[in-house]
Parts: structure tokens; sequence; C-alpha cells
């Protein structure tokens, strides 16, 4: 149990700064899939384990990512899992990853931005939402089960969202800008613009699955 | 009865090459929402309705929209609607748009960006979602609600994705790449990465609401 980040092929210009500029800084373990495999090397950074059908590298760039990742796994090209599920499934069921964040989610085509928010949402990996991050340059993501919950804010971050993203009973943020009172919904919705007023906020729901979205203009 | 345009706030760099580079080359009447509004003028378009609570903008800003806009609306800030949604409204419900383009929905803030793709699932603008389209620099939008349904495929995308953004029951496609035959989930599920054959695609489903995306790498 420990902590690890996956690298998916999102555009880089939505990468966080720290993933640019000291991405050694990162604590954990390295999942690269794709594209993200080959991105890790460059920067000097060998995942511990690669997955993904390459289909997207050269040959060059295929020989140097065998040459240097001892874990290196193929996928099926067309298979039914996205990059994303792939490496979500590798920390998940195989490497018991206890928090997983990644990067490299959001940006360019919105169907692949959708997939990794509703990933979350499949029976396969429901039960664990609560140990999965995803971090791009404004926005930090994350996923709770239903219950009482207490999230800190981060200090680069103004804004607080509460996104549920299916069905929701009974929705109650008790300390932000803006409050909800047992709020219930058949359909998702966004609730955005919100505020921490001090450093932590609690929210509870009975039922669904909310993300909570931390971001910066 | 007629095609408006409607231009909010998120980041230029997610916009399409014509709203960047000819902007006047698109057809209808515009409506811009706060900087939006500002945005339109700098690029020698008056939009016909203004409407924002202006507070990004300094008072030079201002005073140039109001010597210019002939109908300026106030909205009240931390109002309820987002600055999407108060576009929408007066492009459905004051001018009774028949087809309404929204730019500026991407990019930055994914709080910012769930909001302009749930709203449609609001009571108020459902029964109208067909008559919105999201368009930005790799993505468009499309909305459907129940029954049986043919899309164009455009000639610069390559890939097309169905997002049920609710349950959804019996959705089946009949003529994709990947073809799907009566699939029900009660949860929100993006099929991403589908592609037409040929120039056309039909799909159908019996409940919930549908997001079609053209996209392209």
């Amino acid at each position: 149990m420990s902590r690890w980040n996956i690298l998916v092929g999102g555009p880089t210009e939505r990468w966080p700064e720290i993933l640019k500029n000291d991405p050694k800084a990162i604590p954990g373990n390295w999942i690269g899939v794709d594209r993200g495999s080959f991105r890790l090397l460059k920067m000097g950074i060998i995942p511990k384990i690669a997955i993904g059908d390459y289909d997207s590298l050269i040959a060059s760039e295929r020989d140097w990512l065998e040459q240097n990742v001892k874990d290196i796994r193929y996928s099926i090209p067309e298979k039914d899992d996205t990059d994303t599920e792939l490496g979500l499934k590798v920390a998940l069921f195989d490497v018991n990853a206890s928090e997983i964040v990644i990067y490299g989610t959001t940006g360019g085509r919105i169907d692949h931005e959708l997939v990794n928010l509703f990933m979350l949402l499949e029976p396969r990996f429901r039960p664990f939402a609560e140990r999965v991050t995803l971090i791009d340059k404004q926005n930090t993501i994350r996923f709770y089960l239903p219950g009482h919950h207490t999230i800190q804010k981060e200090p680069d971050k103004k804004y607080l969202a509460f996104v549920s993203l299916t069905k929701v009973d009974n929705l109650t943020l008790f300390d932000e800008k803006y409050q909800l009172d047992h709020f219930s919904s058949d359909d998702p919705i966004s609730w955005a613009s919100n505020e921490f007023i001090g450093d932590h906020a609690t929210f509870s729901f009975q039922s669904g699955l909310v993300a909570v979205i931390q971001s910066k203009d």
C-alpha cells in the first residue's frame, strides 16, 4: 500500500507546474501509459511499470522504452479499456496502491476527459474511488462515496466545486461559502464556483458519487 | 427563429480557428456574456445583446462596451445562473433562437466545463437541448433527446463519441465503427474514440440525454 502516480497522454500544456519543472519532487512510484511512459523517461523518471499499445510511438521510441523499463506490458489496440483505465487497473489490482494520482487526463479531446471523470462510476472501480485524484494545471479532482467528509483547502486554489456525477441524495454542504441542505437530484449537476471558509470544508451525502474540484483561474 | 452565437469567457487558446482568424465568417447574431462581449468588440463584432455582471472588466472596458452595445443587460453578481446559463436564457427565451452555438465553454476550470455540459439537464433547458452546440478547437458537442437520430460527419473531425449524461435506456449505435445494441446504464458513461463509417451515423435511445462529440487530435 503506497502512493502511485499514473501519467497518461493528455496535452503537456495542461500539466501542473511541478510535473513540468520538478517531476522528481513528486513522491511515489510511477506507471506510464502509452506515450506517458515515453514522456516520463524523457524527464529522467523510469516508470516502475509501463503499459499501453504504444501505437503512437515510433520504433526508436519503443526500443528506448523497452531498454529502460523492466516491467513493460502490452495491451491490445482497440481494446475496451481506455489508457487511463489500463493504468488504473494496474494501480488498483496489481500493486494495490492506497493513493493514486493521475496526470494528463484533461485538455484536448472532451470524450477522453469525460471517460476519465466517469470511469470511477464503473462497478469494478467504484469501491476504490476515494483512492484516486486527478491533477492538472488548474484543477485537483477527488472522488467521494456516500458518507460525511472533510476536505483540506489547497493553498494555491481559490474555488471549490461539488459535482454530482450521478443521481444524488441529501447532499449537504455545511460550512462552505454557499451551502446546500439535503439537496437531491436524479441527474448530474455541477455546483461550481463555491469557496472555502477557512482551511477546510465538510459535506455529506447518502447515495451517489460526488467529485470535488479545487481550482484556480 | 434563427442562429445565435454565444461567446462566454473561457480561454481563447481553446477557441476554434475560425473564431480566432475570421470570426465574421461565422453566420448568425451574437450574444456576449461578460468578458465575451468585450472580446467580441475587440474582434470588430458588435454583439446584439451583452449580458453579465462585468466584474472582470475595468472601468474603461465597461465604458467602451456601454458605448457600443445597444442592448446591454446587467446580471447580479453571485447569482444562481452561471455565465453560460445567462446567455442561454436570452437565446432561448428572449430571442427564440432555433440554433444556438456556444463558444468559450471549455478549457481552464473543470467545474465551469462541467456546468456547461450538465446545464442542458436542467428542466428549464432540457426540452431545447437539441438546439444547442458547443464548439471549441478540437470538439463539437451536440445534445440529443430520446428518439432516432442521424448525424453528419464534420470533414475535419476523426473521432465520434456518445456520452450518456444520465441514466440511459436502449442506446443503439447502428452503423458506427463500434456498435451498441440496446445498451442501458443507470450512470453516465462516455463511449469515446468511436468513428464514422462513411459520412453519417445513426443512433437511437429511449430515455436520457446523450451528448454526441465529434473531435480530432
